[in-house]
């Protein structure tokens, strides 16, 4: 089928997401025209998808759309921002009408889910690439540079399940139905941790969200904060769907340096620690304590032994890798 | 040359652009951090430009870095915006360091002639595709739904040299050196008329950029408004370099159907048209009469002969043409 630029927006991504009152003209203008909040900040992020490179070719449009935006509103929930509007250009090789139709509903579902609207936008013909960008109110920012020698070292929810699932989906890995299921959400459909973010916005020295692995994030704290760390490689909560499928070892490795888990890592003051776990779990989500800030530059881990290593900085490189 | 993600952003975009006070963090956290004016609304925009669509594979890089900002600086012009910030999302093959020196410099440069802050952004690899997004306020914004019958039809500066342009860039047109040279840098490097657009934004009822032809983009005023309109094709305010190349007809259908001018088409009240003029005038800019807002439906056009016809609606669609 043949659809113009014009109607693929009109027709697919019009109303899609929450209705604001913040929003006085959205998609279908030059430019969308928004009212900020008075006195708020606002956080702006973008993120981009290629197909073959952030998802296998074929992949459900309605995870596409999803992750699109998943991992943008991740990036709000690692600066503590509430998230508000979004835009999105597409470039696609033809404009198919099931493809658009999933598409749309993953992206625009999450979007309602998190009180988001889409803004606008741009669609236009070439290899299928996602960009989508996001903007949000903050009051407490979240910066990656707050960190202090002797803060703890946070994580939420689970990790490896984003490495281990592009395995099952790329059938490099066949667990049980019910396992494989949970690993292939897990790299598809990413829950970005909004509220947690909010809930330690007022609570952590600093954050990031895992995109490309702890190893590779955490650094990004440590290179900001000007210091090290050391993780207690035993503590880290990782997905026992990811364990059982592939064994403990490489479900830390997947933590370590897989990325797409989208988990936030954060640093805590003792002092706060407890009012934070308290504060994440209201928002139905778990904390877990997987190492300390050093003074020593560096990142080490600390295996079940007690011994101590230097852990590669490595992680994801979107110019290396593909699914 | 194997940069990293973060070593491309943090090498050739951290400081790129004007410095501005309302931004709290740039490049290089999870997310930009900036402070809306207070009490103004927000203009946003974002567009993409594939290569081998929006531009030829191997053309000047500075040259893609200046269009990428360009087209975004030109709808938020079309909303009577001030720009202030922008991200890029590049999607490149490989991390050449002549490339993205030179991406860099065409983007930065205008971006600094605007005032604008690079805040944030995204590198990944793939097919070469950049988009940008830009925002900026607005204080009396220029929608497109708002011209009314009687109301004159108004274009900045000059048309038809993105598309004549365009046949130079692929050779297929082979014009003398100067004439050559206008029409290459029509193509490449389009000026959004911001200027023009904020000294038009309290007067005009209606505004659209020209990205896709003179006769589709009016079309949107006319669709939005409700309106009809006829065009004096005698008056359509050519690019002289494009006539002497290609002859006035071809330079003519190149103003309505070619796309890539970049001028903005506006509506205006009689009353309001010589303070518009002058006003246009005091930012370095023109403003030419080119027709009239009508209350039947259609876009017409009244030749040299004064005989009135039906134009077709077409022009630009992404879907369908190579550069």
């Amino acid at each position: 089928m043949s659809l113009s630029e014009f109607d693929l927006i009109d027709r697919y991504f019009a109303h899609c997401g929450a209705l604001r009152p913040d929003v006085e003209l959205g998609v279908g203008d030059d430019a969308a025209l928004l009212i900020p909040a008075a006195g708020r900040r606002l956080a702006w992020a973008t993120d981009t998808l290629v197909a073959g490179r952030h998802f296998p070719e074929g992949a459900d449009p309605a995870a596409v759309g999803h992750k699109a935006l998943a991992v943008n509103l991740s990036d709000l929930a690692a600066m503590g921002a509430q998230p508000a509007w979004a835009t999105l250009a597409l470039t696609l090789p033809e404009a198919e009408e099931a493809w658009l139709t999933g598409f749309a509903a993953g992206l625009c579902d999450l979007a309602t889910e998190h009180e988001v609207a889409l803004v606008g936008g741009d669609t236009t013909g070439g290899p299928l690439t996602v960009t989508v960008g996001v903007a949000g109110f903050v009051d407490r920012p979240l910066p990656r540079g707050g960190a202090r020698p002797g803060d703890g070292i946070w994580v939420t929810g689970e990790l490896g399940g984003g490495g281990i699932g592009l395995e099952v989906v790329l059938g490099r890995l066949t667990p049980g139905d019910a396992d494989g299921e949970v690993l292939r959400e897990r790299y598809y459909r990413p829950q970005p941790r909004v509220r947690a973010g909010r809930a330690l916005a007022r609570r952590a020295t600093a954050a990031v969200d895992v995109s490309d692995g702890l190893a590779a994030d955490l650094g990004h704290i440590l290179a900001a904060s000007g210091a090290g760390a050391t993780l207690e490689l035993v503590d880290l909560p990782l997905v026992p769907a990811g364990v059982r499928a592939a064994g403990e070892e490489v479900a830390r490795q997947a933590a370590l340096a897989g990325g797409d888990d989208y988990e936030l890592v954060v640093t805590l003051p003792p002092a706060v620690e407890e009012e934070a776990v308290a504060a994440v779990a209201e928002t139905g989500g778990t904390l877990t304590r997987i190492g300390t800030i050093d003074p020593e530059p560096g990142l080490r881990g600390r295996g079940a032994d007690g011994h101590v290593a230097l852990l590669a900085a490595g992680g994801h490189d979107h110019f290396r890798r593909d699914p």
